[in-house]
């Protein structure tokens, strides 16, 4: 007989044990100098095109550093690294926009940093990595695969470990982004956060700050119905298993962390799910009409109101992080 | 024995009966509550891909109103049409952007306008049009068959030309984007500003401004080798006649107006060429790097300085003029 999963009920209490908008704060102020604070781009055509009134405005956050959200919770994470922990250098694992994220950030702390890559990762995204000066270690494209041979480095050369999303680190780190973005959109404010949701660092760092700074704000989280790990388990309460690289996102194949899914448990409004021809669509709208680079996991919530899937009071505000830009251009998926 | 050709000296004070600073700033008085304040970005990427110190400065005129400067231009003019002048509605010919600018604003006016773009225009500026109720009339690809299906329209309608860049009230408001640059650019200026030339109507007004907000900004025209009139003309003091259809840069293919020449021969202070490959090449490159989409005429400014046609001071700060992103994505030139 196999003992029932532990049902993890909405705890706003340990969420706040794991992260609590003075962290994100104190994340911001580490790094504010090192990243681009990124422009909200609005577009009436886009507004016209999605109806019901809606007002959309959206956080570049593929103009960020490395092209993505993740050159937060990276440099927040190893700029507080102590000169001992740091002196090894760090490692981490993964399938592209944290990689590079934590070879900027090591090069600007004059470190080394040794990179696992899945072996089907994006070429963009490998060598983005190389260019930053990190050192790739391929491995087979498991969570478990990614996650041993990470940790064989670690013990090899003694390198600080810098985990992609299930860190509290990392999760203030990426909760700056809606920081700014509150602080942008204005007295008008926001009435719903949309943000992808893979691993969960950046939904559950959303959701700190946004609950913190403005309870008001619906934060819901957007992922392809291929990977609805998130999705499965916000509902019943229990963690669910990655589910393997089936979706065209490929910034969102990870499962959710643990300290990320106490989190978003706790004060995440929604999660919900988008197929992958709507993110191929959405992505395609996007470019058309806010002409800007986003990849496709940046896409999902885009997706999420082309399918209906958002409900939203007329004239809302709605805030969407496009979490990324890089893409293959030989490689487009239209 | 033919006479030989008028030789255009330079001569601000010709240039200054045609549009001056106060033109532009009541310009954008007229317009800037219909057009965005398009953002400025930077990549330190795209700055080590040129070289030499470079801080390159782009002003997103891809994000304006209906995806190019434009916008800026059509509304300055349309919006003080006398009500008697704008009753029969207006008539323009254009390949592409100035054609949906002058549809978005004759719209917002409540007015009718008729649009004659060649039979080979891009069709996704032909959809913009539409879009923005527009009327479009098909006529040959030559200038000479623009301009006589334009003329034909406003004598049979009344309707008011509204000419793509010759013209000062069009001048006028294209300056609004160099002004709006200049402030963004702050206290450290910008040395160079670099600017696509086609027809002249953004390059002209760009140096009106810049030479009277900040008279040690070099401004520097930017033209396909495939199309270079506006080079040559500018270098010999004669007006050259258009050259066809012959680049990738479909928004660059008229020849300089006659009121764009002045103005340019008089303050411009170099104008460049550079070949087909370096478009798509520069262009590509800012996709991958400023995560944008830019339509190949706003690369040409960046193959310029791909091509080491720019004479650049240790250190300089250049402002490019990103001036569309209106592109067929499903037919991408790489």
């Amino acid at each position: 007989m196999r003992a029932a999963p532990l049902v993890l009920r909405p705890d706003p209490a340990a969420a706040a044990s794991i992260v609590t908008l003075a962290d994100v704060r104190a994340a911001h102020r580490r790094i504010y100098r090192f990243i681009h604070r990124t422009p909200v781009l609005t577009s009436e055509t886009l507004d016209a095109r999605i109806g019901g009134g809606a007002h959309l405005l959206f956080k570049c956050e593929n103009f960020q550093k490395v092209g993505a959200f993740k050159a937060r919770g990276a440099q927040n994470a190893i700029f507080q690294l102590a000169e001992a922990e740091a002196a090894s250098g760090v490692v981490t694992h993964s399938s592209g926009n944290h990689a590079a994220a934590v070879a900027l950030a090591a090069r600007r702390r004059g470190i080394p940093a040794h990179i696992v890559m899945p072996r089907t990762a994006n070429r963009v995204k490998k060598a983005a990595v190389v260019a930053y000066g990190g050192r790739i270690v391929e491995c087979d494209p498991t969570q478990a695969a990614r996650e041993s041979a990470a940790e064989a480095i670690r013990q090899a050369t003694g390198a600080a470990l810098i985990p992609p999303y299930d860190d509290e680190r990392i999760i203030a780190g990426q909760g700056t982004c809606a920081l700014e973005f509150l602080e942008q959109a204005g007295p008008a404010g926001l009435d719903l956060l949309l943000v992808p949701v893979g691993g969960g660092g950046l939904l559950a760092g959303t959701a700190v700050t946004a609950k913190a700074v403005s309870p008001a704000t619906r934060v819901i989280g957007c992922e392809p119905a291929a990977v609805d790990d998130a999705a499965r388990g916000f509902a019943c309460g229990v963690l669910q298993p990655a589910l393997g690289p089936r979706s065209i996102a490929d910034g969102l194949l990870t499962a959710l962390g643990n300290r990320n899914f106490i989190v978003i448990r706790a004060l995440v409004d929604e999660v919900v799910t988008v197929s992958e021809q709507s993110i191929i669509d959405a992505m395609r709208l996007v470019w058309q009409t806010l002409k800007i680079i986003i990849e496709p996991s940046a896409a999902v919530p885009v997706a999420a109101l082309l399918e209906g899937k958002i409900p939203m009071p007329a004239d809302a505000r709605s805030g969407i992080i496009l979490t990324g830009g890089n893409v293959d251009l030989d490689k487009l998926p239209w």
